[in-house]
């Protein structure tokens, strides 16, 4: 399903005629992850997990399972976030990975990515370091994961 | 400058030691930011080039020039918006450049960036897709480098 609506935008990029994403892209990416029945988030502790499976269940989506494995390695690239969702789609059988972790170099706050099973992004969200938004790790969470959902127009039912 | 907190993170990283940002970390990334004069934003338009501009002058940071060149080509890698701050890394002369397109797949929505003279990633900032968030791209991109320059801690002067 998604092969389809990426190849043609990227005949349209090289026809340079794109103009945009459009609504049955986005509803698309709504499609694939509402079938998602693997989801995973890569992490060393549970309290996100936790957050992350609240607002799924908000949103009427499957529930994610935590797969543990040490993940301080992914700081050893220029993005974290990025390097650590992709080694857990590495690492496990999953259709779907919700990761989070740092931005880019240290002090570029955090970045919550949903990669499907071939490693594409789908959607994310960025939030500042809790030294600047001086939220708990539970709202900042809280908020990245439900922006990552209503930026893709999904809504809580 | 930079080098000796990235250093000093990874060693963090590297003992299992790291426990988030830290606020020198950040107010590295700011000065970076406050001292650059080469600033460059790649487009084939002068649009977001003007709403920028005229965020950077109210946090009272140097003006950033329209670097033109033909970037419909970032949209066929994996990371739209990174490709495209890595091109115009590369084919020009700069100390940071402020790119904005698209975060993954077609639909995902974008994403702005902030790359260094070495590539890496100091902020950025994840927005909806037009058909989602409805609003015009002035204020689209004028909330997005808003919230790019915010999440690090610098404000309005």
């Amino acid at each position: 399903m998604l092969e389809e609506y990426i190849y043609n935008a990227y005949m349209e990029s090289f026809e340079n005629k794109r103009r945009g994403d459009k609504l049955e892209e986005i509803e698309s990416i709504q499609k694939y992850i509402r079938s998602a029945k693997k989801i995973v988030i890569p992490n060393w502790t549970t309290t996100k997990v936790k957050i992350i499976n609240k607002v799924l269940n908000e949103f009427n989506l499957n529930s994610a399972k935590h797969f543990e494995f040490p993940t301080n390695s992914a700081d050893f690239f220029r993005m974290p976030a990025l390097a650590k969702a992709q080694m857990a789609l590495d690492l496990c059988d999953c259709d779907l990975v919700i990761a989070r972790g740092r931005l880019g170099i240290p002090g570029s706050g955090s970045l919550m990515l949903f990669l499907d099973s071939k490693g594409r992004i789908l959607t994310g969200a960025c939030s500042a370091s809790h030294v600047v938004h001086g939220k708990s790790l539970e709202s900042a969470v809280y908020d990245e994961i439900t922006e990552c959902l209503e930026r893709i127009g999904l809504t809580k039912e």
